[in-house]
C-alpha cells in the first residue's frame, strides 16, 4: 500500500519537474502580460486597464474555474465514503492538468508556427481549464474504481488526443463549438466510458460503497449549485459581443428549463413519486451541456427553453434505467453517470449544432454576424450553411470514434498491474489512499472479512 | 403519496410547455444580443465586447444569481430534516420563477406599449433573479409547512402581484427602491406572511423537527455568508456609475456593523450569554435589507453603519421575541422568520428612503445627480423632494396592503385539498418528498405511532 | 460563563458606537462615489460606467471577499467541534475589522495630510479586505484557544500596527508587496505565533478535541478551494494593466505546481503513502503566498511553477515535522499551522521578491515599466534595482521583528484575568461560547469529569 502510494507521488514529483523544464523552454507570457512590451508602459498611453485581455476575459474565467474545481470537485462527493477522493483528486487532475495542457497546446502551436514561445494569458487560462473539464469528466465515469495513478496517466494521454480532436474539428473542419460540448463534453464522456468498460470488475456493481448519505448529498448539491450558475460563462467566456451575450441568454434559459423538467420526470418515473437526487444533481445541468454547441447562434428564446427541457427529459431517463442498463448488460459502470449529463446531451448539442448551422441564414445573421458565428461561412463567397452543417456533424462523429477508441487503448494499457487497479475494500472508499479521521470506521462489505482483515488487507496493498 | 407527487410533476410538465409557447410568442433576444442587428457586426465597428451591455452587468448579475441559488437555497438547510427540501426546492422555485417572470414581464411590457416582443437581455435577467428572491422569501416562511404544489401555485399568483405592485411603486409614483426591500423584500415577507397565516395549523408550533444539527448549521452558514458577501451586488446591480458605487459602499458598511451588533444582541438577550446560530444566520443580513432603499442615495459612511446596527439589532430581537409570539399569539409560524430578516428591516428601507428622499437637497446631490436618483426630482422645476418623500412612503404602504391581503386570499386559495397541505409526521421532513439514503432513518414524533406506521401514513398520502 | 460573553458583546456595542461616530468626524465617499460631485452627473457626459473605479476593481474585490469570508471561514472549520466558532468568529472579526481599518486607514491619512476626511471607495473596501487578513491569519494560530474578547483585543491593536508597519515598508522604503506577503502574511503569521506562544498552556497540547471529522475535513475543503481559486485576485487586484495580467498568470502557475507538489510530499512523508487532509487543506495555497510579492515581476512562467512547487514542499514538510516540533519544544501551538502556511511562505516571498527586485533589468522590463512595478526604481537616474532589493529586504526584515515583538506584548495583555482566557474543557469546543444542537453532546476529555460536571464547569464560566 506504501509503496504503491508512493509510486503515485514520484510520479508526481517527476511530471512536476519536467513542466517546468519544459515551461522554460516552451512557455512565456503574451504582450499582454508582459512587462518588455512596450505597450503596456505609463507614458505611451500604454497602461490602459480597461484594454488589457485580462479585464474582458477574467470574471468568466473565474466562473469557469469555480466550475472546475468547485463544481465538478464537490458534485462527486455525494459518495459517502468517497469524498476525500472526490474534491481532492479532483483538485489534483485539474492542478496537474492546468500545467499539461498549457504544454500540450504549446507543442501544437510552436510545432505548427516554428520558432519561438507559446505565449500563454487569460485565454490559455480558461482553454486549459476548459482542457481539465474533460479530464473531470472522464473521472466521473471512474469515481472510486480508479487509482491515482491510473487516474494521472490517463489526464497525461487524454489531454494529447483530447488536443489532436480539437484541432481537428476546429482547424480542419472549422467546426464551431462554443461551449465545448462535442470537444469537451461528449469526448470527455466517451473516452471515460470506454476506459471504465475496459477497466470493469464485477465488484464494480452494486457495491454497497456506492452509496450517498444525507450530509454528502447535501455537498454534492454544492457543486451542483455552482456548475449550474456558472454555466453560461462557461459556454460563452471566449465568445465576442453580441454572440457571448446571446449564449449567455440561451444556456441561462436551457437550464432553466432543464432544471424544471428534471424535477418532473425523476418524480414521474418513482414509483412513489419521490425525488431523486441523483437526478437533481445531475441531470439538471443536462441543458447546458445540450445547448452548448448551437448557445451563439439564434435558438431564440423559446429555442433555448426547448432545448433544455428535452435535455433534461433524456438525461433523468438515463439515470433511472440506462445507467443499470448499461452497467450490468454493457458492463459499463458509470459511477457519476457522466453519460447521461456529458455523453448523450454532448451528442445533442452535436446534432442541433449542425441543424442551427444547416439552417443558418441572413434572415437569421446579419451578414457579417453570420461570419463571426461560424469562420468560414459567407453565403455567396464562402462556405454555405448547409456544408457547415455537414462539417458540424463530421466534427461530431469524429469526436466521437476518436473517444471510443482512444479510451479502449488507454484502458487496455491501465489495465497493467503496474497501475495497481483498486479492488475489494478499496473501491469507493477513502481509507485506501487518505489519512482518516476516527468517525470513519472501517467498513466490512462482503461479510466474511473482519474489519481489521479488511484494513489490513487494504494497507498491505 | 406517489399520486400526490406526481400531480406536482404533470402541472410542472404543462407549465414548462405553456412557458416554451408563450416564450416563443411573446420574448425574444434585445438587440445586444441578437445576431440579426446591425451593429453587431464585425465590419461596422459594432463588435465592442466593452460596450455591449453584458460586460456592464454581468459579474454583478452573477453574484446576484450566486444570492438566489446558493444564499437563499442553503441558507435555508439549517433544518436537521428538510437539507433536501430546502435546496431543492429553492432551485425548483428559482428555476421556475425565472422563466414566469420573464413571462408576466413581457405581458406587461407587450400590453403597455402594444405590438412586438419583449427583448430579454442580462438587465432582464437581473430583474428575474429579484423575483425570484421575493417568492423565495414567502417561501421561507413556509418552509416545511407547504407541497411542492403549494409553493409552485404560489409562485404562480406571486410573481403577478409582485409585478403589478411593482409597476405602482415605480411605474405610477416614481418611488425609488434600488435594492429592491420596498418591492422584493417587504412584500416577500408580508405577502409569504399572509399565507403562512392562512395555512397555519397546530402541528407548525413547537415541532421537534423544527431544529438544527451541528452540521446543518454549518451548511447553513454557506448560504448566509454567500449572501452577506454578494449582497452589494444585490443593492446596487441597475444603478447607474456614481450611484452604484456609492450602494455598493454603504451595503458593504451597513453590513459590517449589522454583522457586529447581532453578535452582540445575540449573546446579551441569552441567559447564559450564548450565540444563538439563528441570528447569526439571519440577523446579520438584515442590514442589506434596511439599508436597500436608500444606499444609493448620500447616506454617508456613518448613516450606513447606523443603519445597519439598527437592523442587526431590530432582527436579533425579533428572533428573540417576536417570532415566538407571533407564533403563539397570532398563529403566525414563520420558520425561517422572513419577517425579523426582510419584513421589518424591509419596513426600516422603506421609511428611511422616504426620509432621506424628502431631505435630499443640491447640497447633497449636483443638481443634475439627484434628478438621476430620484427620476422625477427636479428641484424648482418638476417634483419636490418633499412630494419625492411623500411618494416613497406612499409606495411602502401600498405594498404592505397589497401584500398582506394577496397573500391572505392566496392561503385561502391553497388551504384547498387539490393542494394537498403537509400534515404530521410530512411536516419538516424530506421522506415526504425525496428518495433518502439509508442513514436518513424514520422519526416518530407523537409518540404513539411507530416508525413503520408513520412511513407507511407518509407514503399513502 | 454569561458575564464573561457579555462582557464582551458590550466591548462590541461600544466599539461599534464609537467607529459610527468617529466615521461622521473622519470618513466620506471618494469623489467616484459622490453625488456632490460634478464629474458624475448625466449632463455632463459624467456617467461613464465603465470609467468608474468601481467597475475597474469591483470583480476582484468580491473575490478577495470571498477568500475572506468564505475561504478563511470555511478552510478553519475542520475541527470536528469547533466549527460554529470557525467560520462565526471568522464573520465578526472581519466585519469588526473592516471598520477599524478604515478609521486607522484614515487617522493616518487625515494625521499625514491634515484637514478633510478619508475618502473611501472600492479600492478601500480592498485594502480593508487585505487588513482582515492578517487578522485571521494571527486567528488561525489561536483557533480554539482564545476568548472572543482576546480575539476583539488583537484586531484592535494587530490593525494599527499593521498598518504603521505597511506605512514604514510601502511608504518610507518603497519596497513593493503586491500580494501583501510579506505586510499580510508574514506579518500576520508572525504576530499570531507570538501571541501564541505568550497563551501558551499545556493544555493545547495534545489535545483530543483538536482533531477533525470526516465531515468537518470536507467544510474546510470550501474554504480551502475558494482560498485557491482566487488567490490571482488576491494578488493582483491593486495592481494596473499588464503588471496585473502577469500576477494573475504567475499565482495561477505557482498554485497548480504547489498543488501537485503537495500531494506528492504529503504522501511520501506518510508511512502508509497515504495523504493527509491538514495538508491537502493548507499547503496546496502556500504557493499564492510564496509567489505573492514577485507575481507582478519577470518570474517567467517557469519561474512561477518552481516557486510553487518549493512552496508546496517546504509547507507540507512544515505541518509534518515543524507543527510538533515548535508546539512540543518550542511551546508554540500553531491550531492551523500559519506558520507553515502564512510564515515560512511569506519569508520566501520576500526574499524571492528582493532576489527579483535586484536583478530587475531593462532588458527584462521595458525602460517605463520597470518604473511601473518599483516605483522609485529609474536605471540611471533613481533608485537602483540593487538598492532596491536591499530595500525590499529591509522591509521584511522589519515586518518580522515589528511583528514578533508587537505580538508579544499583545500576548503579554491578553494573559489578564479580564481577557477570560478560556482552558480546560473550553478549548476548541463551541459548547463555551455558541447554543448548540441537540447532537452536539458534552464530551468529556480528563477523564476524571463527568460530562455534567463539565458542562456545568463550563456553564459557571
Amino acid at each position: 500500500m506504501a509503496l504503491r502510494n508512493k509510486k503515485t507521488a514520484i510520479l508526481l514529483v517527476i511530471c512536476q519537474i519536467v513542466f517546468i523544464i519544459l515551461f522554460g523552454v516552451f512557455v512565456d507570457y503574451a504582450p499582454d502580460a508582459d512587462a518588455r512590451h512596450p505597450g503596456n508602459s505609463h507614458d505611451q498611453n500604454g497602461t490602459d486597464h480597461e484594454n488589457n485581455s485580462l479585464k474582458m476575459y477574467y470574471p468568466m474565467f473565474q466562473d469557469v474555474h469555480v466550475m472546475i474545481f468547485v463544481g465538478f470537485g464537490f458534485l462527486m462527493t455525494f459518495l459517502r465514503r468517497y469524498g476525500f477522493g472526490a474534491v481532492g483528486l479532483n483538485f489534483l487532475l485539474a492542478a496537474f492538468v492546468i500545467q499539461w495542457s498549457l504544454l500540450v497546446q504549446a507543442f501544437f502551436e510552436v510545432g505548427q508556427h516554428g520558432g519561438g514561445r507559446f505565449e500563454i494569458d487569460v485565454t490559455t487560462m480558461l482553454t486549459s481549464d476548459f482542457a481539465c473539464a474533460a479530464v473531470l469528466i472522464s473521472f466521473g465515469s471512474l469515481l472510486g474504481k480508479a487509482s491515482p495513478i491510473q487516474l494521472i496517466t490517463m489526464a497525461l494521454i487524454e489531454i494529447v488526443i483530447f488536443t489532436i480532436n480539437e484541432h481537428i474539428g476546429v482547424g480542419l473542419f472549422s467546426a464551431v463549438d462554443v461551449g465545448g460540448s462535442m470537444y469537451v463534453h461528449a469526448f470527455g464522456a466517451y473516452y471515460g466510458l470506454a476506459v471504465a468498460r475496459v477497466l470493469y470488475k464485477n465488484s464494480h456493481k452494486e457495491n454497497p460503497k456506492e452509496e450517498s448519505n444525507y450530509h454528502s448529498d447535501l455537498f454534492a448539491m454544492i457543486g451542483t449549485i455552482f456548475l449550474w450558475m456558472y454555466w453560461p460563462s462557461f459556454n460563452s467566456a471566449l465568445a465576442p459581443a453580441d454572440d457571448q451575450h446571446r449564449a449567455v441568454l440561451n444556456t441561462y434559459l436551457a437550464l432553466a428549463a432543464c432544471c424544471v423538467v428534471t424535477f418532473a420526470i425523476s418524480s414521474l418515473t418513482d414509483a412513489k413519486g419521490h425525488w431523486d437526487m441523483v437526478h437533481i444533481q445531475n441531470a439538471t445541468l443536462a441543458g447546458g451541456v445540450a445547448v452548448g454547441t448551437s448557445a451563439d447562434m439564434m435558438l431564440h428564446p423559446f429555442g433555448a427553453l426547448m432545448v433544455g427541457s428535452v435535455a433534461g427529459m433524456i438525461s433523468t431517463l438515463g439515470y433511472k434505467y440506462l445507467t443499470p442498463f448499461m452497467a450490468n448488460r454493457l458492463k459499463i459502470h458509470d459511477t457519476c453517470g457522466v453519460h447521461n449529463l456529458h455523453g448523450m446531451p454532448g451528442v445533442m448539442a452535436g446534432v442541433i449544432g449542425a441543424i442551427m448551422a444547416g439552417i443558418a441564414s441572413t434572415q437569421e445573421y446579419e451578414y457579417e454576424d453570420i461570419h463571426e458565428v461560424f469562420s468560414l461561412v459567407q453565403p455567396g463567397i464562402g462556405r454555405s450553411a448547409m456544408a457547415q452543417g455537414a462539417y458540424q456533424a463530421l466534427a461530431l462523429a469524429v469526436t466521437l470514434v476518436f473517444a471510443i477508441v482512444t479510451g479502449a487503448l488507454t484502458g487496455l494499457l491501465l489495465r497493467l498491474k503496474i497501475f495497481d487497479q483498486p479492488e475489494g475494500g478499496m473501491i469507493h472508499d477513502d481509507a485506501a489512499w487518505w489519512g482518516t479521521p476516527e468517525d470513519f470506521t472501517v467498513e466490512v462489505v462482503n461479510g466474511n472479512k473482519s474489519a481489521k482483515g479488511l484494513m489490513t488487507e487494504m494497507e498491505d496493498k
